[in-house]
């Protein structure tokens, strides 16, 4: 395969950040990635790891690439561009990955030089795991990658730009989709901030419950509530700052969760079996959906040893 | 090994019936096996799978049997128990799988003869699936098995029978716990009751929403919806009877839940960044506790393919 780009940048030194640089090398998506974590203690650790060419100047990390991949937290983004967009080359094309797209659109149209393009993404990827020893070059394999093109940049080249932007996440083994930012933010609200938002809010109420120690919840967690501590342990400043910039979004689905729940609630309390059953029941062919879908392993327990 | 019981039978042939049959054949626990299930195309498919000795009749299932264990949905627990009270020989003992258990040893205990034994249990041991052909032997390894063992029985040889269903299940690579039936009941609602109902919620609510259509909730799952789909997939029949028959724990603890979820919501309105983080370490604490206590595999998304 030919290689897409001659220089890429990597901004963030995280999971994500990680990953894309062992990616881009294993499946041959560039030939030289240059690499800046605000961190330094970070930026140590991937010279260990020999993640590509790790720059200690975020000018210096980003010069000459013909492509930038921001790869901090949503609410670090408009600082890691301050930093580094004087080194920006002209015509380079800067991409991020935050979980968000609207706030990060407007936090950065403003910020970035007019002559650059900028094409904002978001891989639906990841595990609980987060820093570089965390990133692994198939973590983008089979999963989808959202892009969401400005749709009023209207300058010659954005499009092309746009399909270099998709062909560097499919040489990364991605599929990928377009979407406008805003029906991203909605549908990510939905399928990816809720669930870990439920997942946090039961893992800390377990941690602080009078009735039950903790100690209990953790020996008999395999019951169900180990699940969700799986995304509990996701980093805790990303989701911060995921619900900081998709706070609309997000309090509209949870508003519809607990009047859900609360319609449970009371078919608990009222004993009404029939009702409980009909709702177990549809989430039940939910998952079958996904399965057919290839989302998840059909393996019981996903394949876990107990 | 020597052979702990002569003679077992399995009341309910689903996935911890069938899986009981399996195990207590493969880590000899039992010479003879024999088994009922109140449907016929259930017995069937038990006797195609050659879990043992199936058997038409209820009484004649567990005629002889020193061992009765009672495999159906806690809602169907009497009704069993009606069928083949008649042919239980004097000195039995009678256990259950049941995942609620004040419930289920008020019902019984009633319509028991006096002459058998009844020690009330949970292994907390399953997977999503459900039926006779989901059932293995290795499901109880290294999972805790909890007796609930009768306070008021003083009798004679009741202790030697508590005794004698420990030793059953750690024969199946259970690890066993005692506990009495109130505690059971609110430590289970907090580690399995509450997950499992959120779950269905979380599912059955993403399946009727306006905003996002139920083809990109299933493709976009694998962002953190999909682990919740999983065991919203268990058994609908079996949910319902636990969420009937613990109703005071568990509308206690998802008081609990939704308070909770409503301070997170508050931050989230206001734009607490720290209160934000805060939870979430916490909540990713819990996640280490459980994998040091070897109740979750460490690997990154539970080793899945992706």
């Amino acid at each position: 395969m030919a290689m897409i780009y001659d220089r890429i940048a990597i901004i963030g030194i995280g999971l994500i950040g990680a990953s894309i640089a062992r990616a881009a090398r294993e499946f041959g998506a560039a030939n030289t990635i240059q690499l800046y974590d605000a961190n330094p203690d970070v930026r140590a650790r991937a010279r260990e790891l020999d993640l590509g060419e790790v720059i200690d100047d975020p000018e210096e990390a980003v010069a000459k690439a013909e492509l930038v991949v921001l790869c901090v937290p949503v609410g670090a983004m408009a600082e890691a561009v301050t930093a580094c967009k004087q080194g920006l080359k002209i015509g380079a094309i800067v991409t991020d990955v935050g979980s968000v797209k609207q706030a990060v659109v407007s936090a950065l149209t403003e910020l970035l030089p007019t002559y650059v393009y900028f094409v904002p993404g978001h891989p639906l990827a990841g595990t609980e795991h987060s820093g570089p020893d965390a990133g692994f070059a198939s973590l983008f394999h089979n999963r989808w990658q959202i892009l969401t093109p400005l749709p009023g940049d209207e300058r010659e080249g954005y499009g092309a730009a746009v399909d270099q932007v998709e062909e560097f996440w499919r040489a990364l083994g991605a599929n990928v989709d377009r979407m406008d930012p805003e029906r991203h933010d909605v549908v990510l609200a939905v399928v990816s901030h809720l669930p870990h938002l439920i997942a946090f809010n039961i893992v800390a109420m377990a941690e602080d419950l009078e009735s039950v120690t903790e100690s209990e919840v953790v020996k008999y967690s395999a019951s169900g509530f180990r699940d969700f501590t799986r995304i509990a342990a996701s980093d805790p400043t990303m989701w911060r700052d995921v619900f900081l910039n998709n706070r609309e979004a997000v309090l509209e689905v949870l508003g519809r969760f607990s009047e859900d729940l609360a319609a449970l609630q009371r078919a608990i309390r009222w004993g009404e079996g029939d009702t409980l059953y009909d709702l177990f029941d549809r989430a039940r062919r939910m998952r079958r959906e996904v399965i057919e879908a290839g989302q998840d392993t059909p393996a019981p327990n996903w394949g876990r040893e107990n």
